[in-house]
C-alpha cells in the first residue's frame, strides 16, 4: 500500500531544507507526496516560493493564506492559530499517513499540532539543534510532539534522545539542504553576470568578476523593536567597507518591516551606495553567490550550515544563530558596525575554507524517503522514555 | 510594581487544579489576577464552570467561545487554532506579566503558544507527569515552551529537569488541587442527603446512608471510536454489582458524545437501573462523595491524585492514567467488565486507605503565589541545558 | 465549456429545498455539480445530513466544521465568520462559475459574501419572501449580493425586483422542495408502520393506523430566552389533546438547546406521555407523515409550503413564519396552549385540504438547471436599478 | 440611562467620514462612545489611523488585526470572516446599544452582520448611494441589515426607502465628512510649505507657492489584474503635464500592491519625475491641499464629495465612483492617459468652482448624535415594507 507523505512548506528556507527529500519521496513507488504551502511561502511579497515549487515540477495540493498583517508577536500568534485551523481541515481531507514539518519557524507549530491531535504520525527534520529566539522553544516542543525524527547531525540526534524520545525513531540522515548544495556545486549557475537583468531587484549594478559581499539579515523575534537599529549597524559597516554588495530582503518574521525600513531609509540617504537588492533568488543562484562571495554577512543559518559545506567565509551577527554547531568558516560578532567591519576584513584576507561535512554528506533526502517507505505501523501513543 | 498573572481555565478539572493558587494570587498584594476562560469551561453543556468561578468570588476578564462542534480529532485541532487566535488578542489587550496554564488538556496549547510567541513568561503547573493519550505529548511540549515550572511532586520535577529545563526555574510545590481537598476534608459538604434535590440530574434516588459507587469515565482521545464500547463494559460491571451509583457525564474531549450515547442507551434499555447522573458537581460535593464512596470507578485522575490524599478505594480503568504516579489506593484494570467487577469487590472489602501525601501537603497554591511574587526579571530567551 | 455550479448546504432544510435542483444540475451535460456542506449539516447531532446526501448518490467535495458551541447569538455570528473563512479557501480551490445558496439561515451569509467578494456570480433561491426573525434581514441582504434569483413564487419575484434587482435576472421557477414532494406523493414511504424500528428515536410506540399528531418546533432567534417557555406551551396542548404524537428534535439555531431541555424535562415529568421523538427523518418519510397526520403543529415552514401542496391541516405557532404567503390549510395561533389546542381540534375535524399550488408545479429544479446552463456571461458588477 | 454607541473604523476614509459624529456622540451626556478599530486602520503600512484617532483625543476600546496577507479577493473574503469572529467577541464584551458602520468597504460587513445576528440595533451612515465595484453590493446589503439609516443626501434617502426600509428610520443628515471640511476651511493647515519636512514621504520637493497637482488613485476590486495598467495611464498623463505633483499611496483594497508597484517602477525608470509621495496625511492637510491644488486627479470619492463643498477642480478616472451624485466640479474620464491629460488642462484653466452643498451643510455629526440620543426602543425585528 502506498503511504501518503504530506510535507508542509511555510517559507523559502523550509523549501530549500526539504526539497531533496521531496524529490526522493516523489520518486519512491511506495510513497505519495502531498505538498501543502502556507505562511510567507504563498506570498508574492516574500518571493512567491509557491511558484518556485511548481516550476521545480512539484504539484501543490493545498495552500493556506494565514499571515495576518501587523507583524507583531501578537499577529504571529494569531496567524499560527489561523494556520492550525486550516491544517485541521486540510489533513482531514488529505488523510496523510505522515505529516512532515521542517525546522523551527513559528508557523510549523500549526501543522505539527494539527497532525499530533489528529493521530497522524508526525515527522520532524532538523530537530535537536540549539539556537536563539523563539525558534529554540518551538523546535524542542515540536520534538516532543513528533513520532519520527530526522536530525541533521549526531549532536542533534543525541539531544533528541536526551529529550526522552525513543532511540529507534531517531535517524541521523544529515541535512537535505546539503544534498542540493552538493548538486549545485557540481553545476553552478552559469549566468551570474546577468543576475541583475535576470532577477530584477533594485540598486547598484554588480560586476561579478570583481569581489563582492553577500548580505542576508533577518529580524530577531524576541528583540524586534531593535531590529531597525541592528540593520543600521550592518549597513554602516558595509558603507565603510565600500565594496559592491548583494543584499536580500528579510523574511516575514515579526520585525521584518523594520529591517526593510532601515534598508529603504539608508538607500534614500545614501544614493551613491553600492548595494543591489533582490527579493528572492533561486537556491542555485544563492549557492553560486556563496561560492563566489568574498564574505557572507548577516544572521542567516546558511552561512553556518551550507557555508560550512561550501567553505564560504562568513561573519555571523548577533544572537539569532547562537548555539548552532558551526565550522571554522564562521566568525561571530555582535550587532556592532566596527566588529562587523573588522571581521569582514579578516575573512576577505583568509578566503575559502575546507569543509568537514558536519551537516551531512549530501544523501539526506534519499535516506529520509527510504526510511519512511520502510517503516512499519507507528505507535501513535508517545511515552517519554524516563 | 504589581505583576499581572493571567490564568487560563479551559475545563472544570483545570479550575479545581488551580483554584487554590488563584485564591493565593488574588490575595497577594504584589500580584493582580486576570482570569480567562475558554473551551468547555464556558459551556452550559459541561456544567458552566464559568458560573462556579464567579460564584466563588472571582472576576472573569475574558472568555473565548472556541469549541467547534463535531468532537472529532479534526475539530479538536481546529478549536485549538481558534482558541489561539482569541488568546493572541486577549493577551495583547491584558498585557500580563505571566500566563499560567494547567496540566495537559488539548486547549492549553493555545494560551501556551500565544504567550510564548508574544514573549510573555509562561508558567506551567502539573508538568513532568507521565500518562497516556495525546495529553502525554501536549504536557511535555508545553514544558519546552514554559519558563517557570510548578510540578506536583519530586518525580515530575526531575523529569522536567531531564527535559533540559533550568533547575532554578523548577519549583516542586505539590498539587494545588490537594490544597482544596485538605480544606474540604476539614469541613465536608453537609447536605449530602439532599444531593439529588439540590443538584438535579436524572435517575435513581440515591440513599447516601447506604454504600454507593462513584463513576467518572472520560473518552480516551486516541481510541475515540471505541469510547462507546469501553463505557458499555463499565456499565455492564455496574449492572452486575447492583449497587446504587452516582455517575458523572463525561468531559468535552473528542469522543465524549460516544460515552454519553452509551449511557443514554443503557438507561433506555435498563429502566430499573440504580444510577443517578449529574452533569457537574461542585468540588466540595465531589470530594465529600470521594470520602464516602465504597469505590470510585473510571479513568479520572481524581482517583489517583485526590484519592491518594483522601484514601478513597479506586478502580482505574484502561490506559488514560497510564504512567501517573500512584499510591496503594488504586487497582488498575482493563476495559473489561469482569475485571472491573472483581476489582470493585476487592476495594469494597478493603475500605479506606491511609495517605502518604505523594501529591503534596496542601500548601501548593500559597507557594505558587509567593514564588511568582518574588521572581525577578525572567529571561525570555529559553536555551536547552545540554 | 462545462460550467461548475457550487451548491452550499448548511442544514437539512437547505438540502430538501435544493435537492431537486441538484439532481437536475448533476444530469445536465453543460453543468458540473460541486457540493459543499457546512454548519449543522455536517453534525451527527442534527441528523448527519451529510450522510443522507451521500446516500442519495451525490458526491460531496468539501465540508466545513464551523459551528461553535454556545448557541447564543454571539456564537452564531462567530460561526458565520468561521464559515466565511472556510468558504474563501474552498471557492479559491474549486473555482466555481456559480455559487448557489438557499433561503435565509444565518450561515448562508458566509458562502454568499465569499462568492460576492471573490467575483463569483451568486445564485439565490427562495429569495423575496417575508418572514420573522433575523432570517428576514438575511434573506433580503443576500438578494442585494446575488446576481441571479430563483424565487419560489410570483409575489417573491415582484419583491426582488422592487429591491432594485435587474428584472432579467429574476426567474420565477417555483420551489424545488415541491418537486420532491410531488415525487414522494406519487410513491410514498411504504413501511410507515415500522418507523420506530427503522429510525430508532425514543419514546412511545406509535400505531400509524390510528390518528396521530406531527410536531416540529424550532427556536425563534430573536426571542431565544423564551424558547423553553414556548415549547412548554406546545407540550401542554399536546398533553391535553392526549393523542399519539410524532415529534422532531429542533434544528441548530441559537436557542435549540432550550427547546431540547423543555422536551427532556417534560418527558421526565410525564413518563406516561404518548410522544415518540426522532432526531431526523428522511424527507420521504416526513412527507409521508404529512400526508397521513391528523394535524401538523409547530413553526416549521413545511406546514406552509409543502403543507399547502399536500393539503396537510396545519397549526402554525408564533412569529417564526410571519409574512410567508400561505394557503387555507394553515391556522395561525400564538404561543399559547389553549389557542394551540383549539386550533388543532378544528383542523382534525376539517381533515385534508385541496392545494392551489402557490409554491410551484413541481418542475423548479429542472428549470433552475436549464437556466443556469443557458445563461451567457454574467455582469459581475451589480448596479441598483433606481 | 446612558446608551452605548459602538463605532467601527476600518480605514482612514471611514474615520474622516465619521469623526464629526464621534465628537458629537462623545460630548452628548446621554451617549457613551465605544471605538473599535480594525482592518487597515490598525496597520502602520496604511498610515496607522489608530494613532491619529488617539491623537485626536479619542479612547480606543478594542482593535482587531484581521487583514490576511495576499490581497486577492479570496483573502479579502477570508479577512472579513476573521473580522466577523473578532466582532462577535467584542460586541459580546462591550454590549453596545447601537453599532455604527460607515459606508461600503468590504470589512464593514463584519461588524454589520455581527450586530444584526446579535440583536444589536445597527446604524448605517452613507447608505443609499450608487457606485461601482463590490462596494455597491455591500452598501445595499448593509442597508437591508441596518435598523437606523443616516444617508448623506436626499437622493440616497429616497433610495433607502425604496429598498423597503421604514421611512421613520431614515434620517437625511448630510455627510459628517463635510462637517470637518467646513471646520478646516475656516482654519486651514498653516505650514503647508513645510509639508515634506513635517510628513516625510519620498520624492520631489514641492514648492507650494506654485501650482501643483494632487493624485489619489485606488484599485478597483473587480478588475484588480488591470490595476497596474490603470495606474500607469495616470502616471503617463502626469509625465506629459510635467507639473509638480503630490501623490498618495493607495488604500489596502485587493489590488493595492499592484498600484504601489506601478508607482515604484515608474519612479525607478523616471528619476527626474516631479512627484512627492505621502503615505498618509492628516485630513486637515489633505483638505488644505484640495483648497490649493490646480486639479485633483484619481478615483477617490473625496473629489466628488468634499471637492463639491470646497469647489476643487477634479478629474475622476474610471468606474470606481460611477453612480455617485456629483456637482459641476468633476470631469469624468476613462483610464486613458490622453483623456486624463485633456481634462486636467481644462480644469486648470477653469479654476475653483462654487459649491451647491449637495452633501450637507456641515452639521451632520451633531444631528446623528442628537437623533441617537433621542430614539426610543428600537424594534429589532425588521420587516420589509412591501
Amino acid at each position: 500500500m502506498v503511504k501518503k507523505v504530506c510535507v508542509f512548506i511555510g517559507s523559502r528556507a523550509n523549501y530549500s531544507s526539504i526539497r531533496a527529500a521531496m524529490s526522493a519521496i516523489d520518486k519512491n513507488p511506495s510513497l505519495e507526496l502531498q505538498i501543502v504551502v502556507g505562511s510567507s511561502a504563498v506570498l508574492d511579497k516574500y518571493g512567491a516560493v509557491i511558484n518556485l515549487i511548481e516550476k521545480d515540477g512539484f504539484n501543490i495540493v493545498r495552500k493556506s493564506y494565514m499571515s495576518i498583517q501587523g507583524e507583531t508577536p501578537a499577529t504571529m500568534a494569531k496567524s499560527t492559530g489561523l494556520c492550525m485551523m486550516d491544517m485541521s481541515t486540510i489533513f482531514d481531507e488529505l488523510k496523510p499517513d505522515y505529516v512532515v514539518v521542517v525546522g523551527d519557524r513559528y508557523e510549523i507549530m500549526a501543522p505539527a499540532l494539527a497532525a499530533a491531535y489528529m493521530n497522524i504520525p508526525l515527522v520532524h527534520t532538523m530537530g535537536g539543534e540549539v539556537t536563539g529566539t523563539i525558534d529554540e522553544s518551538i523546535r524542542h516542543a515540536v520534538t516532543k510532539l513528533a513520532h519520527i525524527h530526522f536530525p541533521a547531525n549526531k549532536e542533534s540526534a543525541d539531544r533528541i534522545i536526551r529529550l526522552g524520545e525513543r532511540q529507534d525513531m531517531v535517524f541521523t540522515v544529515g541535512c537535505p539542504r546539503i544534498d542540493m548544495v552538493k548538486q549545485i556545486m557540481e553545476s553552478p549557475f552559469e549566468n551570474i553576470n546577468q543576475l541583475c537583468e535576470l532577477f530584477g531587484g533594485v540598486g547598484y549594478e554588480i560586476d561579478f568578476d570583481k569581489p563582492f559581499l553577500l548580505v542576508s539579515q533577518h529580524p530577531v523575534t524576541t528583540e524586534f523593536v531593535s531590529a531597525r537599529k541592528q540593520m543600521a549597524e550592518t549597513l554602516q559597516a558595509i558603507e565603510v567597507l565600500d565594496m559592491q554588495t548583494v543584499m536580500l530582503w528579510p523574511n516575514s518574521d515579526a520585525g521584518s518591516d523594520f529591517i526593510s525600513k532601515a534598508i529603504r531609509s539608508y538607500r534614500e540617504k545614501n544614493p551613491q551606495n553600492k548595494i543591489h537588492l533582490f527579493k528572492n533568488l533561486p537556491m542555485e543562484v544563492y549557492i553560486t553567490l556563496m561560492m563566489k562571495t568574498a564574505c557572507l554577512i548577516g544572521n542567516s543559518s546558511s552561512g553556518i550550515r551550507e557555508g560550512e559545506f561550501i567553505g564560504t567565509p562568513c561573519v555571523n551577527i548577533g544572537s539569532r544563530q547562537a548555539g548552532r554547531e558551526r565550522g571554522e568558516n564562521v566568525i561571530d560578532v555582535d550587532n556592532d558596525s566596527k566588529q562587523i567591519e573588522d571581521a569582514v576584513r579578516k575573512q576577505i584576507s583568509h578566503g575559502q575554507y575546507i569543509s568537514k561535512h558536519i551537516y551531512g554528506d549530501g544523501r539526506a533526502g534519499e535516506k529520509i524517503a527510504e526510511i519512511l517507505a520502510g517503516l512499519g505501523k507507528i505507535d501513535i501513543q508517545k511515552r517519554i522514555t524516563y
